[in-house]
């Protein structure tokens, strides 16, 4: 086993403990058995299975700004810091649950989605409050005698609303059936994404870490939230971006950004710099759920340049982001490592 | 206007404060417009509305714990009692939007469900979400400085998952679509109540004033428990007992819990007690949508006297309640009168 995989690993017999400790809580309520199966069943069918990024990342970043490496922490200080990692994780499949059913998708991470599994259909609504549940019966479990508790309960407050404030927007505004691509604008897009997607991605798992750290100053804090955030906005837009250009080997799958009207950085990029012409070509064919007319986007986007505009927003966020990194003030204990490897990752993907 | 009235209007009157407030921070987070405005109609249509009962008992019971009653209550003390009344009222809504998709309800206090409202739709998932955080946005901003605060966090954490378990329990045994009465008992039943309409409807108001008085050792919060969970049971067990034996005028609609195939106390006392031709009859006959159907078990539950299986446990369960709350202890500030006034909302409900 590789070390990533072996790291990975660890990561998931934690998770294992978790759903045992969540089962034994159903259990001491008297709960009927059939609905503490169901509750296991939704747990492990939605918490992992995913790549784990973000609750992997509240580990590693930990390890950094304790001077070691994830793999050298004792077996109970690493599930503690786990536990931060899972509770993301357990935030993200309460998001996903209720996301594919707004959406009406049809599979995730290579299996059916939850509320099209035989039985489950809108009982997948309350599945996903449970979800969100299970964190703060973890957090009080494991850190209600920590100085610190508080804070993670006000921080995973706050980035739950955030995210929920993003999903709105984006369900007002890009609406599959009607395709209006007034509704759309780049600053739209920016907040969609901020929201969305960077605060509980990027910031969340840097900011648990610190906290279980004791590095939190609200100085400290806003520090890196003036990099994950538009960390995570160009994670966004890169995500948006390859759904268009990259080949499917490079992102996994198929693209489906223009035929699903999504409010995408590429069309928002198109729709700032289209002539009355090419304008109406989008009007006419963005959203619209052929091949034909996903092809005329696609031969549209690429007259423009849209790929040269993309390379020259990420060589500049690039480079802005490393020249905000340099000037951190690790004086309190933050560390511009946690930051670099963030970055590495995200710039690596595309390269 | 009555008494009554005026106490319910001084109520509402504190939630348009706290819907402008929630807008402000939507302001100053730079929200786009039609979001924010698709917030505020959310909370509008879903949050009043209602009887307001469990958050007016918040007022209530503070104001006896204090020695006082409600409209003596400066306007700023007012204020922040009646903003933990909101946060149940709040709570509920984010169960009732959602329970109504999931039970595919019609309507709601004599509107369409907010999922059928024209261009809702599933959106309805994102946006009972953003009623529970709602909840925890406005703790923040009104408790944050207050010694009580993470109890409070705790308080609706651990109340929202018992409720989600009770909702959960509830929609794995009572299929609208799959009649199987095995699936009921009368110990289910119990645990559904409680944990779905007990904790939130009853404890709750009662555990949230008892921490702004500061009147909250364990010792106190066990003896309230230890009366308001069965009160609360007794409460949903006359709900069911109306919903058959009541008439409209006295209950407000028409029931339907056996048409809809619930896990009502009567069908499951029936179940009890049936023959094995009674029991046949009920198998035929109990979930179906048609009125005959229905009358029949009408029939054969007034033939097995539910009626007065339901009165004998009346009386009994009052009289055990009012034994229990004579003994309450009231050294460190709790007041007997706190339990007789919800125990006598109750009562009188039938009489
Ligand atoms: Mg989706
Ligand atoms: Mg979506
Ligand atoms: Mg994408
Ligand atoms: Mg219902
Ligand atoms: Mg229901
Ligand atoms: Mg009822």
């Amino acid at each position: 086993m590789s070390d990533k995989a072996a790291a990975k690993q660890r990561f998931i017999n934690v998770f294992d403990g978790l759903v045992e400790e969540l089962k034994e809580i159903l259990i001491s309520y008297k709960m009927p058995q059939e609905a503490i199966d169901w509750f296991v069943r939704n747990l492990d069918y939605n918490t992992p299975g995913g790549k784990l990024n973000r609750g992997l990342s509240v580990v590693d970043t930990y390890a950094i700004l304790n001077n070691t490496t994830a793999d050298k922490l004792s077996d109970e200080e690493y599930k503690k810091v786990a536990i931060l990692g899972w509770a993301i994780e357990l935030l993200q499949a309460y998001f996903l649950v209720a996301d594919d059913m707004m959406d009406q998708s049809k599979t995730r991470r290579g299996q059916p989605c939850w509320y099209l599994v035989e039985g489950v259909n809108n009982i997948a609504i309350n599945d996903s409050f449970m979800l969100e549940g299970a964190i703060y019966v973890l957090l009080k479990k494991h850190f209600r005698q920590d100085s610190y508790y508080v804070d993670l309960l006000d921080l995973f407050h706050e980035v739950t609303f955030q995210t929920e404030l993003g999903q709105l927007l984006d369900l007002v505004t890009a609406d599959e059936e009607v395709v209006d691509l007034d509704k759309f604008s780049l600053a739209k897009h920016s907040f969609i994404v901020i929201f969305k997607t960077a605060y509980y991605s990027f910031y969340l798992p840097v900011a648990l870490s610190m906290y279980m750290s004791g590095i939190s100053s609200e100085e400290d804090l806003k520090q890196v939230r003036g990099i994950l955030i538009p960390l995570g906005e160009y994670f966004q837009i890169q995500d948006d971006y390859l759904d268009c250009f990259g080949t499917p080997e490079q992102i996994g799958k198929i693209g489906t950004d223009i035929k699903d009207n999504k409010c995408s950085w590429v069309v928002n990029q198109a729709l700032l710099h289209a002539s009355p012409e090419q304008r109406k070509l989008l009007d006419e064919n963005y959203g619209k759920k052929d091949d034909v007319s996903e092809q005329k986007c696609k031969d549209l986007f690429n007259e423009m340049g849209i790929s040269k505009i993309y390379h020259e927003y990420e060589e500049s966020i690039v480079a802005k982001l490393k020249e905000q990194i340099e000037q951190i003030d690790e004086s309190r204990g933050l560390k511009k490592e946690v930051l670099y490897a963030f970055l590495a990752k995200v710039y690596k993907r595309s390269k």
